[in-house]
């Protein structure tokens, strides 16, 4: 059976050495977030996931969820008493604002959360994770009576909340959208419609659930220009946020899923049930967005997690699992046979997933500061600053670690050769669950469109330049430092590729637009290996200024400095490749008829 | 729910066009195989997939097997009868002796037909797919008794067979087997042990299953040189070939698994069970690699299988599915949005199947063909050549066919969005049954090191060097010919870095052999990516050639000639890839303490 160890102590080293998470103590949260008070959070998160969380993986794999005559629906069990204590402990809101009974920490710190959450149960994280996308989206376009009535239930966890957007005609597309909301005459709105695929949408978890439904009310323009957003509670809230009348919406049916067994996954059914609008009519798009966004970091944070926890035991198996002997002679000639991690190519994908998963547990922070930043700094400029950055990764770090993520569970499972592939295992567990978050908030196709079609031009591209400012500034300032050459050669070479391949859709795709979309893909992922890349020089720059100063733990800073190196020699070589493929242009991929196929 | 159609024009136009299978025509058994009778074998062959086969799959994914009280073991629904048509249409033994009932064709026909019925139902295809491991074995180093007394049941498929290496301890490194034999005194021995993952080790499809067994014969050596081979059937036969007493074996569970749950994985238990030696006392395991390289090549097939009919499907949907407008202007103005296959990142995932595909089928069938020459051609030296190519290719289409087509069955996943995750589109079924084609039959990574560290130097590099002159003849022959310039190009510099990683491995992996094993993944796949673009340079020959002499399917050409050219552009570029991290050697890959993981 799989175990986990949140990597508290990585975090710390990303938060405090790396990151530099002292310099925004201006930044409403994090005066609070001293160094010690950070780790006695994360140890003491790390522990319910670990202690708590993680046994209740295969559980929920196992039995699943279970639909009832009545519409109701049965969480695995011990999900529920799980649930109470994740709620009690203040997880939920740990990061919500104060005044709706918040703790008002920096969201970087429910980021590192959120991932040793989805590691030990990503099934299990989706539900308080879905109510974290909620609250951001009534924080910021709700009224402030429904803040009022609905926050305090959400941040204390008393309630949760999912997001509806998906009909079975439209998943991208939501211009397609046919829910309607009809005028009660009251202020509220009567919603009918059929949405599916909604994650968490009916379950024992909390005694309300707080659905949030895109709809068009009726005689608004068609596409997109007439969606709206609706709070739609399960149970009618009375005025002193008591439990009233039940809604008329309810759960048709759940999904027969891949994976993700222990979080329903619902056919939503709305027969008129009453909702209100949430900011203005015909601005559901922009209003889910704010939930979208939040959700697709906590979506790349799921891939990166899968990674982890699947790495983390095929280690421990690589150690324990003798088999063969090394290439260079017996290493364990005591033994019947050598423990397989003394093969390299065992160590291969060991270190492929290393090499990411950290890389990309710090690109999640730095993007997270980004957006404690944007939300709450004090300077316009800077806020703005952090917005365009946070905006700019959102989707490399869905779709680059997603797609990655995934991967590295199916490297995991086959470093347990036939016994990946057996249940009892654990290991394809991961794997199955980990491919759901490839295609969810947006296909990684559709977060390749967005960073190539809207984000890179956005703002004459003010948003990808300041950033190829920043990496090259890094570079520049390191290019006489010899401890730093393994890092910044590889780095520059992987940055010179990309700003290659930005300049070839600026003269490509302009008068051609599937120049752009042909190689959106390939971009995305590019962008994804330098970002790494950049995250791994600032890892090694910090780990070589710990040593320079005598630091304790050495042996991690001198597995940090290794650890680096694989990536800029095994890893970021990939870039040359999406760079041939980028410039190839679209006209391979156009060239047959739909027929032809 | 999936649908497929066997690609029998394709297949055809291999045999015929490009790999002029008439050449063969002094081998037994091609003469038979006329063009009219190998188009009206596969059309009849791909019917029954279709048309029985395939509408079983769902049912076998969700029903399984069932294992009773008594050892006895249920295939799914339908199972059964669909195995008397596919016995009773001379289907096992289609390539098989004639003087066991064999219909004697080329074993080329035979993978083309399995790639068809893996297909159409791959949990089904390994019950007779493992026989047809069995009857090879036996064929070659069984006694004229063992012959006669089983082969003729095996080929007419009365009797299925099975093949038992695995035990719990040992998997990779067969020294560590633990199973023993003792001497009855009758010619015949007393088997003992665990067998695990024996895939069709008991079911319900015929009345007597022939299992081919590793052991060690009291006394034997210790490590790989003391093991032989055993037949040990279910049911003793009687000396003319009825059923008599059962054996002392049994199943003693079955594996719950990801995936092909339409087959039955057991855990067979052998307690004294009655078998006798196979080939010579200790030599079983070059008696078994004779299934073992059958069962590769049909492994690989799998891995393609898996590729196709997710890509036949992915492609159905992308031509349905509405969403979205394309970025060149509406397509489809009269619908509500146009069919997703107008996007360019859409067409990418399937022009990457549909490219790897085709390339992937012919490589098949050109290493079957070296296969047939070598059992059954008239000149030695001919014979010999054929044997070493087969050989060189052999863990070249286990590993890259697998990882490869795996990861296009994630593709095809990707095309449905949200619908690709549920169970009931079927598409994550392909996933969940075409993972186990990377691990079974030597995990993949051993394929990497069977290719570097036995393949290559085997004979003085006598093989490799024949399949470089081979292809480097092709690239010279066609370097002036301005049509075949953009596929020519392409595989030069594809077998250049190919030719470059080889000599690094000459200079760098003698005295250190670490350096071998680091980079025999990556060398696999170059090898992989250079040998499928050598037969898209063929394709695109014989197309030109069809063309320029005025072929009625033109169009069937010019998608080849356009669907190669994509090969070349898009995955051809890989190799630069794979030869950087080659040539990167070992030093960061062993550079951390098994602790420091």
């Amino acid at each position: 059976m799989p175990t986990y160890k949140a990597p508290v102590e990585d975090v710390l080293f990303l938060l405090n050495d790396v990151l530099g998470i002292e310099r925004y103590n201006n930044i409403p949260g994090f005066a609070d977030a001293t160094p010690d008070v950070v780790k006695a959070i994360l140890e003491e998160g790390g522990r319910l996931c670990e202690e708590v969380l993680q046994p209740l993986n295969r559980v929920g794999d196992t039995e699943g969820c279970t639909r009832h005559d009545d519409g109701s629906v049965t969480t695995p069990p011990g999900f529920k008493d799980a649930y109470r204590q994740f709620a009690d402990g203040g997880w939920v809101g740990l990061s919500a604002d104060p005044k709706y009974g918040g703790q008002g920490l920096p969201h970087t710190l429910s980021a590192a959360m959120n991932e040793f959450v989805a590691s030990a149960n990503i099934a299990f994280g989706m539900y308080p994770g879905l109510t974290q996308g909620a609250i951001a989206a009534l924080t910021i376009h709700g009224s402030d009576e429904q803040k009022a009535l609905y926050l305090p239930k959400l941040v204390s966890g008393e309630w949760l909340g999912t997001m509806n957007l998906t009909e079975p005609h439209c998943g991208t597309d939501l211009g397609l959208l046919k829910t309607r909301a009809v005028p009660n005459g009251d202020g509220s709105y009567a919603i009918t419609g059929t949405k599916i695929f909604i994650s968490a949408g009916e379950h024992d978890l909390s005694d309300n659930i707080i659905h949030l439904v895109l709809a068009r009310i009726e005689g608004a323009p068609e596409g997109t220009k007439g969606i709206s957003l609706f709070v739609v509670p399960k149970v009618l809230p009375t005025p002193d946020g008591g439990l009233g009348e039940r809604n008329a919406l309810g759960c048709g049916a759940l999904e027969e899923k891949m994976g993700i067994h222990g979080n329903a996954t619902c056919v939503m059914n709305y027969d008129g049930a009453q909702g209100w609008l949430v900011g203005e009519a015909d601005k559901g798009l922009r209003a889910m967005f704010t939930m979208m966004n939040e959700a697709r970091l906590g979506v790349g944070i799921q891939g990166l997690s899968q990674s982890e926890v699947a790495y983390q035991n095929a280690v421990t198996y690589a150690r324990d699992r003798l088999q063969g002997r090394s290439l260079t002679g017996p290493k364990a000639p005591d033994k019947p046979a050598d423990p397989i991690i003394v093969h390299p190519d065992v160590r291969r994908m060991l270190m492929n997933m290393k090499a990411f998963n950290e890389a990309a547990r710090a690109l999640v922070l730095w993007t997270a500061i980004k957006g404690d930043v944007s939300h709450r700094g004090s300077d316009q400029a800077e806020r703005q600053a952090a917005e365009d950055l946070m905006g700019l990764m959102t989707p490399v770090i869905k779709g680059v670690l997603t797609d990655t993520g995934f991967q590295n569970t199916v490297a995991a499972q086959q470093v347990y050769g036939g016994h990946g592939y057996i249940a009892e295992w654990g290991m394809e567990q991961f794997v199955r669950d980990a491919r759901i978050a490839m295609i969810y908030e947006g296909a990684n196709g559709i977060q390749a469109l967005d960073l190539v079609g809207r984000k890179l031009a956005a703002n004459g591209g003010r948003a990808v330049m300041a950033w190829f400012k920043e990496v090259g500034e890094f570079v520049s300032e390191h290019k006489d430092d010899e401890a730093m050459a393994p890092y910044v050669g590889p780095l520059k070479s992987g940055l010179d590729a990309l700003q290659q391949a930005t300049m070839w859709f600026m003269q490509n795709a302009m008068a051609k637009p599937d120049n752009a979309g042909a190689g959106s893909t390939d971009y995305m992922h590019l962008m994804g290996l330098v970002a790494l890349g950049y995250m791994w020089a600032q890892m090694a720059r910090a780990s070589l200024a710990a040593l320079d100063g005598g630091a304790e733990n050495a042996s991690f800073h001198e597995t940090k400095l290794k650890t680096g190196r694989y990536y800029m020699e095994r890893v970021m070589p990939e870039a040359q490749a999406h760079l041939a493929r980028i410039t190839s242009g679209a006209d391979s991929l156009m060239a047959l008829d739909a027929e032809s196929f």
